[in-house]
Parts: C-alpha cells; sequence; structure tokens
C-alpha cells in the first residue's frame, strides 16, 4: 500500500557520517515512516550495509543514496516540483503549518544539525520546527513524517520480507516468511 | 502551561548507560515533549550536567531520577496510579489503542531496546508498537507522546530560561532573557 505521497529526505551538516548511529537511526526512521529515500552527501559502507538487510529482512523499498551535495539535491527537488522543508528548532511550529505542508504530495525533508550552512534556510520553501527547544533530529523527523501522511503511515505495508511481526498484547510474535 | 497529564519515562534495557548519545537524546525528547521526568537505573555524571544546562538555558521543571531498578520503578508508577505502557516493535498498533490510552491521566512510557526482559512484557498495562519495523526507540517516544497528548504538548510553555527562540520564516531569531 502506498502511502500515497513521494517523500524523500536528505541529510544536511557537516561530518555528520561519523555519528553512524544517529545516521542510521534517520535512516530507519524514515524508512519506517513511508519515506522513500534518504539523501546523504557521504555514505559508509557499513550503514548501506545495515540498510540492505533491514530490506531484505523485513521489506524492500527504501534507497539510500549518494549525492553530490546538500545543494544539488534541494535545487533537484525542486526541479521535481517537490516541497522542501528544513527542519530546524529556530523554524515556524509544525502544527501552524501542518495543513498547508499536506496540500504537497512531493516532498523533501532535509534534516539539519548544529552545523548546518545559513543558506539552507534560504533555499528551503519551509523551515518548520518541531517544539523550539533543543532535542533530538530523529524525533522531530519521526513527528514531522508522520504528520505530513496524517498517521496514514502507520499502516504501511511493506514490500517482500522475510520476517514479518504479528502484533501482540504480550511478548513476540514474528512470522519466517521466506 | 500544563499540558494536563503526568507522563513520565522509563528506560529499560542492558548497559544502556555507554551509549551516551542516545540516551541524551532520550531525555531531551522526553523534557521537550511535554514528560516530566525520565527514571534510569544508572546515571551518568554528563548526563546531568547537560540536562541541568538545558534546563537552565531553555526552561526548567524537567527532572532525570535514578531508581533501584526498572522493576521497582514499574510497581511504584502501578501504585501512583499510572498506566504503564512498554514500547515495542511487537505491540500492538498504537493507532488502535491510542484511544483508549488517552483516557489516562497518569502514565509511565517505559521504552525498551534491544536486551528487554521477558518480564516487561507481562509487567507493562500495554505493549505498544509504533510500525512493526525497525527503526529508533527515539522516533517511537516522540510519536507516542505526541499521539498521547493530541499534539497539545508542542505548544508547552516552559519555565523561567535563559533563551527563548522567535520562530522565524528564515534565519534564527533567539531572545536572550536573562
Amino acid at each position: 500500500m502506498s502511502v500515497g505521497k513521494s517523500i524523500r529526505i536528505l541529510r544536511i551538516g557537516h561530518r555528520y557520517v561519523r555519528d553512524y548511529r544517529t545516521l542510521t537511526h534517520l535512516c530507519l526512521v524514515s524508512r519506517a515512516l513511508g519515506a522513500e529515500a534518504v539523501y546523504l552527501e557521504e555514505i559508509d559502507d557499513g550503514l548501506l550495509e545495515g540498510i540492505r538487510e533491514v530490506n531484505e529482512s523485513w521489506g524492500d523499498g527504501f534507497q539510500v543514496l549518494k549525492v553530490p551535495s546538500w545543494k544539488s539535491a534541494v535545487s533537484e527537488a525542486k526541479k521535481e516540483g517537490r516541497t522542501v522543508i528544513h527542519l530546524t528548532m529556530y523554524g515556524l511550529p509544525v502544527q501552524d503549518k501542518v495543513e498547508e505542508l499536506r496540500r504537497s504530495s512531493r516532498l523533501l525533508v532535509a534534516v539539519g544539525g548544529p552545523k548546518v550552512p545559513a543558506e539552507a534556510y534560504q533555499l528551503a520553501d519551509y523551515n518548520i520546527a518541531v517544539t523550539s527547544q533543543p532535542h533530538s533530529e530523529i524525533a522531530a523527523l519521526a513527528i514531522v513524517l508522520h504528520e505530513l501522511q496524517s498517521g496514514e503511515e502507520l499502516k504501511k505495508e511493506f514490500g517482500p520480507a522475510k520476517l514479518k511481526i504479528v502484533p501482540s498484547e504480550k511478548g513476540k510474535k514474528v512470522e519466517k516468511l521466506a
């Protein structure tokens, strides 16, 4: 089942590739919550392998893609007619803009961090905040994906997989499909 | 402004304290999204200092508290009349249970991980999943806090602070209040 929107994620920020754990979480959250792909300027082999294994075990379709620069990814996205949202604690509250944002069926969500160039704020169509308090870019991304898709992303069915969880009240039930 | 619920967070899982970055994010997300406190079995001085600085700069009131064990925290919470929710990808979909969960005004949200004891599934009132796909406990916590509070947590006003962001369309505006 498609959630009906095409959402891609872009990581902006200097040397983020060294924070391997956060980057893996960024990719997994993007995948689990209905995005199609994450764009990165630098890709680590371990990261690619990790995502490939998750796709294989839990359902295919999500991509991690290398881009020459975050700016080229933003300008490509604009050419494709995507609305570009930059997540930043300095932006406008997500709850005030979400109805407007939901009108876009094609989006690029740029996830920043401490070292985002000032230009990113200018190039984005929207600078959006999930609270103006410091917390986590992973949490902010999760809430924005959830709001953009009105919660429909939680019902997404994934492609052919080896493993599938059967939701249960207590304990762990996993079906092995391959 | 109070969001009207008393929500506390508990970290369950072996040796999580070594993953300092994820633990900091867990605390900051809890704070930013309306929880009152995080309970931990082990507390690192650096973590406490980091949270103290955030409270001082951005608004006070959030606590990181040491508990003898996760089990004692769960049984204390039950004595206080809290509904205990354990977040796990094996649980029931959050969207199917959220209306029921919203009836509780006092909650303990237990955030698990790979090494959660089987007993946690039994002791929780609810085992709740944010998708049955692997992703991030931080993202799952964010979405559950957001859903439990129907998005009202995004409007939370924090206590006296040194810094306050003025949301803006482009760029960064920060008021220095002290």
